[in-house]
């Protein structure tokens, strides 16, 4: 194990200190550039396929007790994470908060503000949240299919650990640093990753054989997935190629949780190209789905309705397919969940319902 | 594996069939007695520690088309029971609600009826919903220390996990059903087990290796605990000795959380025995915590408030330790979660709080 990255990501960090003691020195008022994070400074790179920052900038500045509080912070953050790095160490961003107690001025008001400042640092020095070693209270999603982790454990030991034959029923549970310094990943018999919303959907695959019968892997979202879980996909997208089949209950909200999955989320747009997988392609329940299998549905709520319009403007759904299946969700006024299958049988989702939308899509 | 305590559950539950056969056949209307499920029939039993339910019956007929149709479900719902017994199968209790879609008059208005009616079948079998093969959405927790279980997979294997040795940083996963015809246990170094509320926490003893330096077995109570994770914090208890202590945030629903790992919880009442340890011992934060470290807190909210004075009527918290500390916690009129300790640094929760309070109650 080397600590390359490491010091890569303290260096860079420390030029930010840097050009603040230098603006200190040279009589300047402290200032720094950050993208402007808000909507209107959001695009869809079609390129890529994904949503980014754009050239907007904020500049903020130490000309207010505020703005100078913010740069106190900003400087302790830094001081942490090279602490944090030099004794092999990590925290979550609450344990963070709490730690700023000490820091006289540079003390945070909410959780909400350090997370924020965090994020602000993934962007300025282009590193992520996870080479400052700092995590999230939630916990990934689990695994289960025939591919072979190889994960550092706490002692510095590399250990093996096959997703299917060597976990229990539950599977292996995604940690939350899974760049290559901390797991590394080898290919099984498994052909494509199936990502699936619901954990009783899940445990629904993973008792029918699902895995074993199609030769697929089995990947808990956990609802809106965590960083770690859309960035564990994207690896093993791009290092063994597996196609990114996304499972999810026929709602709004589970639209965009394909969305994210496949283009990335507003919040962590400046690391899209990290954690999204632009070829996933949707195989949860549309209003088509509903009509054709008479699936039991629940109105729409009004949120629901919000949603769905809100989401005819968003680019990210903005092909042929997407536009007319949240059209007709719009006119029916209903939706379902993914269990709602279970109508027709406890083996009607493994056994007719995937197989069918697999093969459509040419991934079986 | 036998399927000895299958054949049980089914004989059980088929009797209640017949009795409503027989008692049409005999020219009655069907009823059945089962206990009277309201907080006014739930006793702490000073005995064994736990809550039960009391004498007080309710008698379920089918004089109203309401109450026919709720006989008509628990038929359905114990035929549907025997179908996947015989083919070795398990559903979610959501995916039995959208099965009922096909009973006819039988259907469900609502998942809590569903629910319910199984947790009916419980008290009236004695069995449980486990024994039964339906399962929460909700996942259990995870373990991470040096105990080893034996779990049968899918394909009837019997396979060995060491809960520290063969898994990754997020631990074992504990499955839905826990029961000795599916997981057996082996002691290891393991001495005693700490419960820890949240994910943050059980993160931190883990990299802090509190599991190793004290022998300690680590739980991740995720919240309220799930059935299957009490009920493997039980099994713990009483197979391999180990003494249980909670390890909570401070407030008045982390000491619920507490209770609910001790005593057993008032929805789970008539199966307290199985889930309740009532030897457990409380670590999280207390009042006087507060006070004595000085922590970071957040202000009493209304509804925390008159959750705190319930908990004063509530038999489980009827002793000097528990009155005094939530008296003290009204007066004060503030909380304070298990991360606040962070503010003394990463490894104060460890080296210097857990310790001291391990000491005073003489586990460690």
């Amino acid at each position: 194990m080397t600590n390359e990255p490491q010091n890569m990501t303290m260096e860079k960090l420390k030029k930010i200190v840097e050009s603040v003691y230098n603006q200190l020195d040279g009589g300047e008022i402290p200032a720094m550039d950050i993208p402007l994070r808000s909507k209107k400074n959001i695009e869809f790179d079609p390129k890529h396929n994904v949503w980014k920052y754009g050239d907007m900038k904020t500049n903020r500045n130490c000309k207010t007790v505020k703005g100078a509080a913010m740069m106190l912070r900003t400087v302790h953050i830094i001081d942490f994470i090279d602490q944090m790095i030099k004794d092999n160490d990590s925290s979550t961003l609450r344990e963070m908060y709490y730690i700023s107690e000490g820091w006289g001025y540079g003390k945070f008001n909410s959780q909400d503000e350090s997370n924020m400042l965090v994020e602000d640092l993934e962007i300025v020095s282009k590193f992520m949240r996870e080479d400052f070693k700092l995590r999230p209270e939630e916990s990934g999603a689990n695994v289960f299919g025939d591919i072979t982790v190889n994960e550092l454990n706490r002692n510095g030991v590399w250990k093996k650990i096959n997703c299917r034959d060597d976990v229990g029923k539950s599977g292996y549970g995604i940690p939350f640093n899974v760049e290559k310094d901390n797991i590394t990943i080898k290919p099984g018999t498994a052909k494509f990753i199936i990502a699936i919303e619901t954990g009783g959907m899940f445990d629904r695959l993973m008792q029918n054989g699902f895995d074993e019968k199609h030769n697929a892997l089995l990947v808990h979202l956990k609802g809106q997935p965590a960083r770690s879980t859309r960035r564990f996909i994207k690896r093993l997208n791009e290092e063994l190629k597996l196609p990114v089949a996304v499972f999810t209950d026929g709602d709004p909200w589970s639209f965009r949780i394909f969305a994210s999955v496949a283009y990335g989320a507003i919040k962590t747009a400046h690391i899209s190209d990290y954690l999204a997988t632009p070829t996933s392609q949707f195989i949860g329940i549309t209003a088509s789905d509903i009509l054709n299998y008479s699936l039991p549905t629940d109105k729409l709520s009004d949120k629901d309705v919000a949603a769905l319009r809100s989401e005819l403007s968003d680019p990210r759904f903005k092909d042929e397919f997407w536009v007319s299946e949240i059209e007709a969700m719009l006119a029916m006024k209903k939706k379902a969940e993914q269990q709602a299958l279970a109508k027709y049988g406890l083996k009607f989702a493994t056994d007719n319902y995937l197989p069918e939308k697999l093969t459509d899509l040419g991934i079986l």
